[in-house]
């Protein structure tokens, strides 16, 4: 077979061949901006040939602090095609984290959307590699700003023409994005995405998942968080449809109002959306889910209330998946098999709020603390082991920490998962998150599923805290919904048949404002363990 | 990203592991086998290691000749997943081309199906490098035969352990499997498929077609025509269930029968199968094909009546593909956009019938006589050029043929054909069939089509006849529909508006019993010219 390297080129240059006239759609407050794949093809030649003129050549990195727009899209093919390298940045994260990665990432020029202009205002001191700023926005004006030297992106590439032979020698092996893990402890690190983990993850994704060219996609997981699940990838890959919420991704009423009025089929997202739009729709708010046909959710586990209720109470078809920075990073889906077509629903649910089945092209074990290989029983406990040619080797330019993730040539994601007899994992908690109780292990995940089903109950964390005679015990932080209250004698009294042991309940709650979250949206059991530490979280008497 | 080889390993093991309870049915005469994926991977690992206990070591040649089964399907992954090459030969080759390539190939052992026996018997003596004969029956009893070593698979592969180490180490571009092009002229062509070949090839497949784990796959295409497109890596990616009809495969009752039993969804095959199936069922023949979802008809150009009476008469949801054994084969599939849904039928029967949309991961260029790739516009007519990851980069130990057809790094099809302005190809000729009448290009193709549309033709095929005047002219050679008639004159008069030009209709006609098919069941136009040259067809005079 030919030695023909795996380049994102390849589909770009397919999408805008033979898709020329799909759509691509980008939302902005008060304003919907379409274009065709054959107007994306050419803005981003023009990209192509701007980002040449400023010097920049192959292995390059080039950063975009952005929202989902077609702008970041257009960064997503351009920069990558032309052979340097994207860094999408968290623009969540803590400002000293936002300088460190930028500086980390020897990023030579950023692409910054003009709401997010600030963050930089705030550290260009600090930047020692940027040479160029270019402001993404809607406006034709240049925004105030005292970086230099700037651009106003559409102005700037509309100077360059819009042809550009992207090259076709590159390896596979070449670089095209670049994410930070946001990071529980330490500074983030950098995985490096190559053009062949990119087509891979696209493909196996293909395989995998029930979605092709007539799908609609709408990105509401955020373009700088682990390539955005790929979605953009496989989007030009089959030629989809796709929408970009841009700054509407949290207003739960324009996220429903444009997959109404586009005909949505297809969308991922964490956990805490979806709960933000459980309440959206909890209080009556309006929705119309018909064009919907499959819907993901990943980056943390999702309670399975909230999949039975949006699933059964709004026709909201949502299933897990797994995955994180460091695997591209679709690594399980939880389809069922066709033979579970007539298994009764809570059986399936079972199924579909798993963390899924490892998806083809993919290696997986799962072990135990002495090293073994956990039995396919739905019981036994192990830390989820991955390997295959979408899965990171290593954090970029960090060896120590890479040798003590990706020991053994295997990928240890941190997180504690079981596999039952058909094959689908579900986790657990996180290796640090676990309560160790008296010498046995109490699942915090499993605890906060249980509480958040209460009805009064908003959001749920657990973390452990120390005992001086079980070592550790599990503490519930709780977010009770508006207008509602409950005590820890009710909660207590609620989870007696929900969890695996009745010593596994926590034998005190706390009631907070709202949990803390991760620059991605995951609740920040960090943060509460520093909460509790510093006498923030007071634990009541007795 | 990780260093990870692209095995077929990875493929086999998941199967093994999460879909052990999916079944694969092998179809014998009056006798259904079924077996589950569980069995499938303890009897190709037993293979594994009786192939290893005679010497076999990575790198070796392997052949098989046989039908398409469930022994087939373990050679499929058993030979490749230890490290060796499995070398697919064709039955229907002639005698001397069959010690021809089981000779070039180097072959070591082969696999024969005890119905096929006679053929190796006959050659026995020509082979050169085969050391090992293993007979694959369903009998328990070994067939008489003059073949030394010989062993009955079922028996021979049951004295060897059902666990085998699939080796880790391979390289990705190591052989897999071994198909010789059905040769037109002189010798046999051999194509070797890496492992990162198959792949790819499978996981664009999934990528593209409307398939998934839920799908039924009923393997119609010869396991040894250019692995059976892919469909056999397909399944054991996906967990299908699988069918392997033996030799029943022509037998159109026993065929109708399994897709509606085992509730087929899916299955491919040449225009010669959906012929037979076609007149089978203008006879009445009873059939259910409530169950299937899509079929797939590639090898050379299906005629667009027979996928019009196919799928509004009988419901049998056919769609063409466009593949050679040079592109592993998948490279056009014709499926419709999102966007053509409400397109008139006469016009998405354009679509359907034409050779399809490119396949992401592939390049292509049609390219005309100057050397120039042809514009977007339905009509102009060139070579259709291919690269990528699954497409060959030469002919094996054939460095003067390779030369010719991979010349710059592209596979020069040798089909000529025209792409319109949604990228869709129609395949207009093979180039050495075209028919150059008076300067200008005649299209043999859009002839028979034609010609098989006339309700009393069965078959028709066009070649090129010398003429004093005009250097070429086309020669219609038809097949009447049993107890029909018709005249060259009523052929003339049929065909007046079905043509591009009234001077491309044949002057003159002969009827014949049969088209002469190749030995994977495309019209044989060499045999039509050789029996022209010889005089066995007689054109009528004047």
């Amino acid at each position: 077979m030919m030695d023909y390297p795996l380049l994102l080129r390849t589909l770009l240059l397919r999408a805008a061949k033979y898709f020329s006239k799909k759509e691509i759609v980008s939302i902005f407050p008060g304003e919907v901006f379409r274009y065709t794949y054959a107007d994306y093809f050419k803005r981003t030649c023009r990209l192509a040939n701007a980002v040449t003129s400023l010097g920049i050549k192959r292995g390059d990195h080039v950063a975009s602090l952005a929202l989902n727009s077609h702008r970041h899209l257009e960064l997503y093919f351009g920069i990558p095609c032309m052979g340097a390298a994207l860094h999408t940045v968290n623009f969540r994260l803590p400002l000293h984290h936002l300088a460190y990665v930028l500086n980390h990432a020897e990023d030579k020029v950023i692409f910054i959307e003009e709401d997010l202009l600030f963050f930089i205002e705030a550290i260009k001191d600090q930047l020692k590699t940027i040479d160029h700023f270019v402001i993404m926005s809607q406006s034709k004006e240049m925004p105030a700003t005292s970086l230099k030297p700037a651009y106003l992106y559409d102005e700037w590439i509309e100077q360059f023409p819009p042809e550009f032979d992207f090259p076709d020698d590159l390896s596979e092996w070449d670089a095209a994005l670049i994410c930070y893990t946001s990071a529980t402890t330490g500074d983030p690190k950098g995985v490096v995405y190559t053009n062949r983990g990119i087509m891979l993850h696209t493909l196996a994704a293909g395989f995998t998942l029930p979605a092709s060219e007539n799908d609609c996609l709408l990105h509401i997981v955020p373009m700088f968080h682990a390539n955005a699940w790929g979605a953009p990838f496989f989007g030009v890959g089959q030629g989809c449809k796709q929408i970009l919420p841009g700054r509407e991704v949290l207003n739960m009423e324009v996220i429903c109002k444009i997959i109404a009025q586009e005909k949505v089929t297809f969308t991922c997202g964490v956990p805490t959306i979806w709960l933000m739009l459980h309440q959206y729709l909890e209080k009556g708010g309006w929705h119309d889910f018909s064009s919907l046909k499959s819907v993901f959710s990943a980056g943390s586990a999702c309670p399975r209330f909230l999949m039975e209720e949006l699933n059964e109470k709004y026709g909201f078809p949502i299933t897990q998946a797994y995955g994180m920075t460091e695997t591209s990073p679709l690594a399980l889906a939880a389809m069922p098999k066709s033979y579970m077509s007539d298994w009764p629903k809570e059986k399936l649910y079972d199924v579909k709020s798993s963390a899924g089945l490892l998806v083809p092209g993919l290696e997986m074990k799962i072990v135990n603390e002495k090293g073994h290989e956990v039995q396919m029983n739905g019981a036994d406990w192990g830390e989820i082991f991955l390997r295959g040619p979408w899965i990171a080797k290593e954090y970029y330019r960090e060896p120590e920490q890479s040798g003590r993730f990706f020991a053994g040539g295997w990928l240890h994601t941190g997180d504690v998962g079981t596999i039952d007899e058909e094959g689908y994992v579900r986790l657990v908690d996180r290796t640090k998150d676990l309560v160790k109780s008296g010498g046995e292990w109490i699942s915090s995940v499993d605890l906060e599923n249980a509480i958040m089903a209460h009805p009064k109950v908003s959001e749920a964390a657990v973390i452990a805290i120390p005992h001086p005679k079980w070592q550790e015990r599990p503490l519930g932080c709780v977010v009770v919904k508006p207008g509602e209250t409950v005590s820890g004698e009710e909660l207590k009294e609620f989870l007696k048949d929900k969890v695996k042991a009745t010593w596994w309940i926590p034998d005190h709650f706390v009631f907070i404002e709202q949990i803390p979250k991760t620059s991605v949206g995951k609740f920040s059991k960090k943060d509460l363990r520093e909460m509790y530490a510093s006498g923030k979280i007071k634990v009541p008497e007795g």
